[in-house]
């Protein structure tokens, strides 16, 4: 019986390559992979074909939406694995193929090379003079008449043998390789993508604060102009996003008082995150901290310190929200009648109704809440944490940052999602630039490294930026309530060495608020979620000259600057923590005390050909938060941290030390 | 900015329910997995929605072809992620995928189990009573009576606590999963494959001979009639699989001669690789061999006796075959004329022509070469050993095994690609049934380790099953060369119970076989490729007996009869391996001394547990080879092997022993 043969490239053809395994690929190329502006892309790829010919291999990539494909030649690295890289150099979408065949030039020239007898090679130098003389006829200008060269001094060789050597020319490889015949050639058959972000998407420092506590007492609520007189301060701290709870009118019915109380006095101000009120929705600000012109003021004035102000976006409502009148259909009604307000059981937010994103009217309510996106844009902000993506479904978030991003490709979206891994993973790959992590609630070595190796070292790095925060508004960790100063100044260094972005709710952290609402619970005592809270910046105890210094070693130090280069490292003391980040010549080794209470100590062990340095040559560790310098040598050193003065050293490793050779005496 | 919702149903949809990570899945769903008749399919899959809905999730699958889905709950295992399984039955392709919903019925019964007060379970109540309406408004006959009267009796319930509590009735649920809304469905979007094969596929004993040396004496070519004399001794061996060389006309034209001798004498047969002459071509039988009337009676009789014929496909031409003067444009001719026989400079296959499958009339070459297959299954072959498939196309196997099993799914293919990692594999993803593996060389504890927990372990398992050789006609390992009667017991003693399938080349194994033609080399000396053999089949010292008995094992435990549960375990003595198999009951443990020179023993560490022998009872093990019965307790046992008895136990573990408790007196 004939079986007719399909028509599918893949299955009837007579491209002889084989393209697989292409790397880096996310769900095979469902999603995109994620890189900052200047960063490199390294590809790599299995490709083979029948038999003992010659592959060649190339990578193509282009920005989006560009004509032509640009072309680099794949390296074969062993095992039938290939490389190449190029790097992006503009925010918005690159992508990036593989395409290979089997090269009769080549293969032409391995195989003469490898021929014994003259007759055999004399036959087989005929052969190359054929592709030479092809490669000629589809060449033009001068290529056309070095190639015609080529071909007649191949034919006209003396010897078969010095024909064969001819062949062998690298600069006749060269013009083969442009001009040669590409037969038969196989595509990987995906076209796989990178989101190109600013380069805050990989490296940034976020303070968060409340601008309703910036007021001049307790009594006086906060405005933008208040925030707008803090902005050098916290510029000074070395911090690049300035994060902003939401700031849009606060909804009345059902207002939460002072700790989460069901009774709101007449003068609470309410959760920020219960959006909506007769003054207006997610496109309007709310009254008590200033005006539309205030807010662009404090926009431009921080762009003038280097910091951009990020936004919350928070798509739920208050019950007093004016969607609530204008769109019911975007709210699920129960059969009597009510809204149901927004629950986890038996947890009750009793302030917020969530959208029914099942709504008929779903269209509708996607572009509306995009448009809220696009206001802020418009305002100056290009930055937004997203409150709770996890409650609201999957596609609506591809499609909104894959909307935004394709307008604003400079625009940044924090994920705070602290849910479940697979979830936070699916957020992470559908567009979300940054998430947050489990990193809050990971203190013991063990934990630590772990986690850190998962997100700087599996292929999830690809999609999941991690963004480090030892404190939010809703998290008072543990560690940070019963382990005093050592444990506010542990976690914001572990923080910000170990993640290339992190963040921390502020004047809360430098100020060390460590009391809790509910003992054994994370929520603080007094949040500014329901109330305004003074905060006495001057407190001579404030970490805020410490957390400066760290964010100076940041910006001094590209080895911080991004997380794939981690490693952790032996301590034999487990209490202790020792990992490093490099970048080129920027070798950092950090060396904690995890111990908040007791002065530990212990031997590290660095491998110093992994890192670069020396083994037979001491070295210098150079303390850049202390200023400390310690002479070591080998993979073996001493360290003592005591947590009262300093639970943490960042090491810079100086390899060159001054000897009697610099000596004058000497010369 | 408005931007259109696009109509991709991954991006634009109300679907909220995610799938990934659906398993097996091999390169994306590019290529089926593999199972024989009777195996199960159990997949699994990462399925979540946002927030705190409840999912349903269902396995789909169906023979390729069905009208209609089988559909199997899933079943939440943990970390969001699900698992069900279904049998194969029959040869051929199947089917599966996933779907999942937030199912409005199952998180209304687990959010209303939640709520504590009265007036607001009372709410909930009737979001269910009109979930329960709607389900009895679809379903027809009892059903939608049942459905109506649990909807008046929640409308009806005593009080909402009572109401409640029939929701969580397992009857009214299980109502639902059949007549509740599939609302926003969400589809995995692949569809996966399986090819069921024959057992035979999984599990198989291969036992390849030359015809040509069954004949009365070294001087007389044996015949297909010879061979039938012979399958009783085959078959009571044990082997279900008689594997011939190429049985077509053998090329006279630059023939070897032999031990690959360039210059052939009159009478030298010529090597069955070098395929075609005068009298025919790959559809014709060497007439030597005997007629198509004969070899019709070798497969039906080798049938009789459990027995299949396997025949080699080697598709390549010596000079003089047929194909040559009637397709030339079938060959790649150089610019002289000339074509180029096989090589791989400096190795030369003078007597063979390879195809060219980059010709003009590719396609008309790809139909005869399945013209050929179609032959010899009309001819009642159904197992092939494709010889040499890497210095074929990729796309051509996969064509032609799609299109062969297409039409009979019972045909097993045989890959014998003795080549790079990822060649091997990706044959073995595009159709081929079984891969020669590099069993052929692995002889270290550490070697056979690695190798064997690859392939019984690794994802590649789903479509790579190996096939196990100590020795082929083309090669005699060394360890073979120096190891003695010890190294011939191991070796297919080791083939047969790491591997289902294996096979030998005989009776060159059995007798011994052990001189090379060159020193280092690892050809046979006066191999049968090239000259007739006299066989001593009934000397004192074959290994007929003990191939029997280790044969006898592998029918009589299912342990034995696929590769998946293989464990290795510690034994204090590199030179010894241990490992077992477990299918059910049917628990093996196989303890081998590698060294065939010396007496090795050792303490051997047994995983009880996972063995599912209770730890704190003596138990038995039974050596199936020897008959020899340990009494073993606890985890920890010492094992002697003089490797001239026997290098390897065979253990059967038997928990139940006879005591005290079974003697009459006691009773």
């Amino acid at each position: 019986m004939t079986t007719s043969i399909p028509a599918t490239p893949a299955l009837a053809t007579r491209a002889r390559a084989v393209i697989e395994r292409v790397r880096p690929e996310v769900d095979g190329g469902r999603f995109p992979v994620k890189r900052t502006v200047g960063e490199e892309v390294v590809v790599e790829a299995d490709a083979f074909a029948d038999g003992h010919d010659q592959l060649c291999c190339l990578l193509l990539h282009r920005p989006l939406g560009a004509p032509a494909w640009a072309e680099v030649p794949m390296t074969l690295v062993g095992n039938d694995r290939w490389t190449a890289g190029f790097h992006v150099a503009a925010p918005g979408r690159h992508e990036y193929s593989v395409v290979a065949w089997v090269d009769r030039f080549l293969t032409w020239r391995h195989d003469i090379a490898r021929r014994q007898d003259a007759d055999d090679i004399a036959a087989a130098l005929l052969v190359g003079v054929e592709l030479v003389e092809a490669a000629a006829g589809r060449a033009a200008g001068s290529a056309a008449g070095e190639l015609k060269a080529w071909a007649a001094e191949l034919r006209a060789a003396a010897t078969p043998e010095a024909g064969r050597a001819m062949g062998q020319s690298a600069s006749l490889a060269v013009l083969m390789a442009t001009h040669g015949e590409r037969l038969f050639v196989t595509e990987y058959g995906r076209v796989l993508e990178v989101v190109v972000d600013i380069e805050r998407g990989r490296f940034s420092s976020w303070y968060e604060l409340f601008p309703r506590s910036a007021g001049a007492s307790e009594a006086i609520h906060g405005k933008f102009t208040d925030v707008i007189e803090r902005l050098p301060t916290i510029a000074a701290m070395g911090f690049d996003v300035l994060y902003l709870p939401p700031i849009h009118p606060i909804g009345r019915e059902f207002r939460k008082g002072p700790n989460n109380t069901l009774a709101a006095g007449a003068t609470d101000p309410g959760s920020p995150w219960a959006i909506g009120a007769a003054e207006g929705g997610h496109r309007d600000i709310h009254p008590e901290l200033g005006s539309a012109e205030d807010f662009r003021r404090l926009v431009g004035r921080a762009r003038e310190l280097g910091l951009d102000v990020a936004l919350d976006i928070a798509f739920q409502c208050a019950p007093d929200h004016p969607y609530v009148k204008q769109h019911p259909e975007w709210f699920r009604h129960r059969p009597d009648g009510s809204i149901q307000y927004a629950e986890n059981p038996p947890k009750k937010y009793q302030d917020i109704y969530p959208f029914d994103f099942e709504s008929e009217d779903w269209q509708a309510l996607w572009q509306e809440l995009k448009g809220v996106v696009d206001h802020w844009i418009g305002e100056g902000v290009r930055i937004f944490r997203v409150d709770n993506p996890h409650t609201k479904p999957f596609p609506f978030w591809e499609w909104l940052i894959g909307a935004v991003k394709a307008e604003h490709p400079e625009t940044v979206f924090l994920a705070e999602a602290f849910t479940r891994p697979k979830i936070m993973h699916r957020l992470a790959k559908l567009g979300f630039t940054q998430s947050y992590t489990y990193f809050t609630w990971r203190n013991t070595k063990t934990d630590l490294t772990e986690y850190l190796t998962e997100l700087s070292r599996h292929d999830s790095r690809e999609y999941f930026r991690p963004n480090l925060w030892p404190n939010t508004p809703d998290i008072l960790p543990e560690f940070l309530q019963y382990g005093g100063r050592p444990a506010f100044l542990l976690r914001v260094a572990l923080a910000a060495t170990l993640g290339a972005s992190y963040g921390i709710y502020g004047p809360a952290y430098e100020l060390m608020e460590h009391e809790p609402r509910d003992p054994g619970g994370e929520e603080y005592l007094d949040s500014e979620k329901y109330q305004l809270r003074q905060w006495n910046l001057d407190r001579p105890d404030s970490l805020s000259g410490y957390i400066t210094r760290i964010n100076q070693i940041r910006r001094d130090n590209p080895a911080l600057q991004s997380d794939w280069s981690l490693r952790f490292h032996d301590v034999d003391n487990p209490l202790m923590l020792c990992y490093s980040k490099a970048a080129g010549d920027d070798i950092l080794v950090m060396v904690a005390n995890l111990d908040p209470h007791n002065v530990q100590a212990g031997w590290i062990d660095l491998p110093l050909d992994q890192l670069s340095v020396p083994g037979d040559a001491p070295y210098q560790a150079h303390d850049l938060l202390s200023g400390a310098r310690f002479l070591w040598q080998g993979e073996r050193n001493f360290v003592r941290l005591d947590p009262q003065v300093s639970p943490i050293h960042i090491l810079r490793l100086r390899r060159r030390l001054r000897s009697e050779r610099d000596f004058d005496y000497f010369l």
